[in-house]
């Protein structure tokens, strides 16, 4: 049996070929697997154990702020996907239809769900009377489907799991603060425990979810200078309410319109992982997300004591709650590091004859590859805490870093051209008028989209950058994943 | 506002009329809603808690015997369904299928899965080439769809959630030993979570799963004397591996092809519990899934320091890891108590102004309904603990008798039939010549079908009941949901 019968091959560099990059690391790092089924991919152990991590993190923060979970129908029936009308059109170009149940066609197809918009508010309808019976603050997690012509694993998939919460209130108000409070979940989620700065923002109308009064985002920018919405937070005012008829008595015995809300995060954000923190060694994995956190490596795993120590430091590790693989295989050490740098292990620890002696261990962050010794006592587990808390540290700050660096003030659309071929992709900021005509011809002519109007509003100039009429708002744009 | 505007209605007795009562339970405790997609169903908050208890026990249950989750698509190309005849065979007659994505037609349609084997297959294909592959050992918590004609909430449903184990090993050997692993893991979930006692065994051949060599259940007794599989585990030798091309290099480089199990329990679960624990007061549950496991109900809360102390109590509980909840809702405590006992909550704690005089709360067994004070110091927690683990003892104890008082060993097809007739449903324990002609005979003159082969075999006679000829095996016979 050869040790190294199994190599760790080297991926496309990020530099020559960002595209080729990803689909290596996905591949290589084994998230995901393709199927015959197009567009549809199979999300293996260690790919699936990171969405689990996000789940549970998710999971709490939304049960932390009231929400329960329940389970919808995968399936909407056609008349009932057509009642809110923006919604439809929105969603029916693009779903999946069952015609035929065994061997009968069905008397009514039924769209696999792209969303549940509809179901929840048939819901509603049906157990909604009174103010007692609300707010209804619900979240589902399942997986969804919409008939993507391009797809790439994680980024864009004809079947993709999620979390889609669904929040029924007695007015606007409440409804509003909802939103607004799930878009903050989402953007605390993703910058503390993924280490992915954000940008909070309101989507333009053209940009907006099909029947809603506003959308809301959280943007990420990537490596490659792309940006990717990491989730979305929707306020639909009482539009789904009257479409569905769901009316409840408030306290003054009078009927009224409840007001909706939903928001949504995917399995996208392992892509946003990857070309967040990704580098030419493959992934880089922020630990509160890592199926493994800690790796250690034995080093002349086959002299005495080697092992036995190895296996004392998981225990240890472990006792504290810390994920630890002990990799103790037949592959060589430097295969090994290979292969857990590959898979984005945030730290490594190496233990070699010399170190027992000197009763240490060696912490290697997969970050910046510092290296230190560590003393192996009861204080081993805080010091593995504190390192992969600067690995944390470390992969945010290179993120937010490369976010300022690649972020670009333009006054006018030949400025944001010329930015933009000199500097390689990134956030555009800069002013507009408000109009869906110069949004479109922005696009049309400097090749970016209207990612957000940024909460946090920088005065760029005072007119717009395509019509120069006097600027309304402050818009992030880019070339969006 | 009235105090008691929202009143637990009363159900039907099990006795009147079993399957109305059943309807009246899921509906009652809001476990579930119906939707117009026929077939399918809303599970609800209270509902979807219970599944998600009984996903976090089975789960790490499923971890601690190695094994790992992924997650397939959702749909299965019909040349992929039929690559292993038995197996299409079994299953195309039942599924959904999707033959439009957006407003074009498939080249090929795509059936909603109804359970995975062949999508894992293509899979193992592709990932497996050495032994050093093998075991996989794969499990995914997902929904699957069968469109069944008759439907009942958690029973039998176009839909419904499950998890579905997948294995893959060396040899018949090791994968026969995964099989009935699994069977024990979900025998030992019944009889310790759920308080369920159940008859491991194996299926008749007329009774086997799709594409499988030998197919294993746990059945279960519910109230009404009918029989419900609770879990089954499959062996399917290399039959799929050789439908669909999979292999291994083995040790001595020979090629040769691997064995395969499934495994899967679904929400049925939840069924079998209501049916097995609940009466005419509603829901019992088990306090290992129970959402709420002590709920604690204020006496006269207007009056000073009850409040206060019945929350101080739901802290300490709830330091304690025991889900707790403290209704102080203005209805009355003879509501609460009411609609408590139709959501089967295990433990109910009473609280008023004398109680706290004495220093004691009193602590009421759904089961039982046995009062006992208890005293409101450190131990108060671990007295809890006692008390739910005295819920669990005597669920158990209850469902063991009741199906002992009803499985009835008979010697002849008459015996069957009078007994029945007297006595009610129930198992028929009767021995078996092995031929699918008898087991035919029997269901067709008695009503009931082979249920299992039980590990535990009882000689009933040396002769088959149908036949008279020298009896094989010795069976469990029933009517089965």
């Amino acid at each position: 049996m050869a040790k190294n019968d199994k190599k760790v091959a080297a991926i496309t560099s990020m530099e020559e070929d960002f595209a080729k990059w990803y689909t290596d690391i996905v591949k290589k790092a084994e998230l995901i697997e393709y199927t015959s089924v197009k567009g549809c991919m199979v999300i293996r152990p260690y790919g699936y154990a990171i969405w689990e991590n996000i789940q549970q993190i998710l999971d709490a923060m939304f049960k932390a702020t009231g929400h329960e979970n329940v389970c919808m129908p995968m399936f909407i029936p056609e008349s009932l996907l057509q009642k809110e009308k923006d919604h439809v059109e929105g969603f029916a170009p693009e779903v999946a239809w069952v015609t035929h149940g065994g061997s009968e066609k069905l008397e009514e197809r039924l769209c696999v769900r792209p969303t549940s918009e509809t179901l929840f508010c048939e819901h509603y309808h049906n157990i909604i009377q009174s103010y007692r019976d609300l707010p209804k603050l619900y979240n589902q997690w399942v997986s969804v489907v919409r008939w993507e012509k391009t797809t790439r694993p994680f980024l864009r998939s004809r079947e993709f799991l999620w979390q889609e919460g669904h929040t029924i209130h007695e007015n606007a108000e409440q409804a509003r603060e909802e939103t607004i409070k799930m878009l903050n979940v989402y953007a605390e989620f993703c910058e503390l425990f993924c280490a992915i700065p954000v940008v909070k923002g309101r989507k333009t109308e053209s940009d907006k979810f099909a029947g809603a009064v506003d959308t809301y985002a959280i943007e990420a920018l990537m490596h490659d200078g792309k940006a990717l919405q990491a989730g979305t937070s929707h306020y639909f005012g009482d539009g789904f309410a009257k479409a569905f008829d769901i009316t409840y008595t408030d306290k003054n015995n009078t009927v009224q319109y409840p007001h909706q809300t939903s928001w949504g995060m995917t399995t996208r954000m392992i892509g946003a992982v990857i070309m967040t923190h990704g580098d030419n060694n493959g992934l880089v994995l922020p630990p509160a997300i890592a199926p493994i956190q800690v790796v250690i490596i034995p080093v002349s795993q086959q002299k005495e004591g080697v092992l036995e120590k190895a296996l004392e430091l998981k225990e240890l590790l472990e006792m504290n709650n810390i994920r630890v693989k002990l990799d103790d295989s037949d592959n060589t050490p430097g295969w090994k590091y290979s292969e857990y740098e590959m898979k984005g292990v945030p730290l490594r620890i190496e233990i070699g004859p010399r170190d027992i002696e000197n009763n240490v261990c060696v912490a290697v962050k997969r970050t910046s590859r510092e290296k230190s010794n560590i003393t192996i006592d009861t204080n081993l587990p805080k010091n593995i805490l504190v390192k992969l808390q600067e690995v944390v540290d470390e992969l945010y700050k290179s993120a937010f870093e490369n976010r300022e660096k690649r972020s670009y003030p333009c006054k006018t659309t030949d400025e944001i051209t010329s930015v933009l071929a000199e500097k390689g992709d990134g956030f555009i900021k800069a002013m507009w008028c408000g109009s869906e005509e110069c949004e479109d011809k922005v696009k049309e002519l400097t090749g970016v989209s209207s990612r957000c109007i940024p909460f946090e509003r920088e005065e760029i100039s005072d007119v717009c950058v395509c019509c120069g009429k006097p600027a309304k708002e402050m818009v992030y744009w880019g070339k969006a994943y």
